[in-house]
């Protein structure tokens, strides 16, 4: 390597640091410059280098961010180095791009570096032949642990829990507790609680360790438990389990089998990353996007993600489209509905969007309940009705101004009206039925309240006019 | 009261704990039901044994559902037991509500037993008498504790955090760690790490209580710090705190001053509730619906928050009659345009909503950066090409049935291919270049996108129709 590239490199580098240390965490488009600068001129030691200091979920997000010819030569660069965490962090079709690329035994290697919870998420976005390639390369121990846990249904607790707890009986002292600790080898990386059991190992509460370090050796361990003690069944829903910790302010929680015998723990990093991928899911659900839509898709995946909702939004545009031509006549008479009309069935498409919103998000949240439903229904109608009047004036007003027909402008107004108020019951009865049957209403609703929106849109504004107008 | 009464509300207890056991976290309708009944016969002594074994969390819950009469009649009746942690789970608008409601007495003691963390998010939201009062009720050094918090910037670390500290010299052993904890009275009540720094209070690195107490009295605390360690500047932006703790899997982060000196620390409680009230906004936001909008809000607050943004859209709405109409004449000679249309519009709409909804998210998530955004922008193009094409297919096809015109067809089908590609290149240039300078692009996208969806479909249409079936 000539000098001159040594110290355009040396620059690169120290400009990326620089960045890092900004506090912002994203990854410097200088540092990103260095690495795939050391991956063009094949130098190893140098993006050893200038990847030591990443996180490994930075470098997963920087190998998402690439195209895949670079990728493929920088995973083949790294070699030995590239670790299990990596692995974890990636995105799951780029993570299945990378293991075909990773020699056998580096993947072997970086697999047996990982936590059981993880090499589990691994395997579970995998195919088969993959899958027993990784397992294959487990040690028998964590190879029945990772089965184990595959045995649970998916999105349980039961897929997300560390099986490694670390739990005493009950009847211990501080004392007990601490020698405890300080003789066994292999407690798991992170704890935060010691799970109190009683004889039959079924949780009974948890002591967190700052207490225990701060009391006396003689003090008895239930004397100091916490006072929020919330136990998982193994086979809870992961979103369920993300909702305890959000709601109870949870750090970890014991996990417990049918007989209620404890069996794992589940941590807070894990819960929250599934209130991340949750509020992912709902958000690009409620677009019609498919709930695993993500930027590494291909082309095809992503058409095909969404040429489901378009096509159920041409159904039900063609079922709007139907009302319009029932209406043909009127029209023909009067070409200012035909310029009007989109406006009505707009206005109320958006409401309509903006009340299910709020609906779907109060049903997630647990905001929405029985107990509080019809209370909530009638101020969402009075807020279209509200809203209603407000802008039914309002077009009215402009619909006065710009085509001088009297009659014209009462009837977008009622019409605006009435599709404000549709919108809006439309918009929460819609998802709380949905929900009532357990269908998602974020997956759901959209649809059906367009339609809602749309016929009654049209048929209000270009009905009164044929009633009223002709 | 009489025993039959007696005998009713004992009913309701015992069904209320049987839900609890059922392990789902949602308060049962029993439970609720028998509360109320404690409230409707002024029990006092009964609603605080059905009431004690609840969260306060879930209490919350419970008073935000309930009707604002029944909700006063409640805090009235549970009067002394009313603790301070409800206040901090209570949404705003009620919070504000139970305050004035609370006995100042009362308040004072609840407030109180608050965190000054959590006593700093309660102020946020009060008006200045409301909040004088409480600052009144603290300790002096509490009272001083949560102005200095106050005096960080709204939305920073600062006001996040926790100055409560557990931090020890760095070049102490696991020995004096220990007997430090253990003779100190005033520790926090929870605490994960012990941070270490130099002696100009720099933080330089966490070591987790488990590691002190899985390690022999004379290892250094140096030697068995985190590999992880993330220093928060206290100025910033708490969406970037959150993100840290995802990206980087914390548990608990230091926070600095200026100077890099140590002030107070974050826990990642504090972080999932930043993460899920981000979400909830960028969601809000995204359907227009105001980012703090929340079912306890009145019709008025609420009617308002939506108004604005049916406003824009009424405006774009009116810009693409304007489209319309200039296509009049087209129109009154082939009624069946007016009748088609719509779809067109709708289909681009739709298209460009998920397309940006997808790029919000990976803005939001930091997945969309310099590095791939020209990558991304092809993909989108050519997804849009793809659906336009089976998208335009199908509606001529239906065209072509429909209305027995070839020619309107093939103006169907062009225009439909046309729209759903500008669908995808706004539903993605849009956001970035709102991202790009610095405007929150869940906010302001979607009246653009609509807006370019809109225009281009009916022009698209309506002028091929003009100058192709004329």
């Amino acid at each position: 390597m000539s000098d001159d590239k040594d110290e355009r490199i040396e620059d690169l580098t120290d400009e990326a640091s620089e960045a890092q240390e900004e506090g912002s965490y994203l990854l410097e488009r200088r540092a990103i410059a260095a690495i795939l600068y050391a991956v063009d001129i094949n130098d190893a030691a140098k993006l050893t280098e200038l990847m030591e200091p990443l996180h490994a979920a930075d470098i997963a997000d920087l190998l998402e961010q690439m195209n895949a010819y670079d990728r493929r030569r920088l995973v083949q660069l790294y070699d030995r180095e590239f670790d299990g965490e990596i692995l974890s962090e990636l995105d799951e079709r780029i993570r299945e791009e990378v293991i075909s690329v990773l020699r056998p035994d580096v993947l072997a290697d970086a697999v047996r570096e990982m936590d059981s919870d993880d090499v589990v998420d691994l395997l579970e976005d995998l195919d088969e032949p993959q899958q027993e390639a990784i397992l294959d390369a487990l040690e028998d121990a964590d190879r029945v642990a990772v089965e184990q846990a595959m045995s649970y249904p998916e999105y349980s607790a039961g897929r997300l829990m560390q099986r490694e707890v670390v739990a005493a009986p009950e009847h211990w002292t501080v004392g007990e507790a601490i020698d405890f600790l300080r003789s066994h080898e292999d407690l798991p990386d992170q704890f935060y609680h010691v799970v109190l059991v009683d004889p039959r190992m079924h949780p009974v509460g948890n002591v967190t360790l700052g207490k225990i370090m701060r009391s006396r050796r003689d003090v008895g361990l239930r004397e100091i438990m916490e006072e929020v003690f919330q136990v998982i069944p193994v086979t809870q829903y992961e979103g369920d389990v993300a909702y305890a910790f959000n709601q109870y302010h949870l750090i970890s929680a014991p996990v417990v089998d049918a007989d209620d015998r404890l069996v794992g723990v589940i941590t807070i990093d894990d819960a929250m990353a599934v209130l991340d991928d949750e509020h992912e899911e709902d958000i690009l659900r409620m677009a019609g996007v498919g709930d695993d839509a993500s930027l590494s898709d291909t082309i095809i995946e992503a058409a095909k993600g969404r040429a489901l909702w378009l096509f159920v939004n041409l159904l039900t545009a063609i079922l709007a489209s139907l009302v319009i031509e029932a209406f043909a006549e009127t029209i023909n008479q009067m070409v200012a509905l035909a310029v009007l009309m989109p406006i009505v069935a707009s206005m109320g498409g958006n409401a309509g969007t903006q009340t299910m919103t709020v609906t779907v998000r109060a049903l997630a949240t647990r905001d929405l309940t029985a107990q509080n439903a019809m209370r909530v229904v009638i101020r969402e109608v009075s807020v279209g009705a509200l809203n209603g009047v407000l802008f039914g004036l309002t077009m009215a007003a402009v619909t006065g101004l710009w085509f001088g027909v009297p009659m014209l402008a009462v009837v977008i107004g009622v019409a605006m009206l009435a599709t404000q108020v549709a919108a809006a019951l439309g918009g929460i009865v819609i998802p709380m039925t949905l929900d009532r049957f357990n269908i998602d209403p974020a997956l759901a609703s959209g649809p059906f309240v367009t339609t809602v929106t749309d016929v009654v849109g049209f048929f209000a504004f270009l009905g009164l006019a044929a009633s009223v107008l002709m």
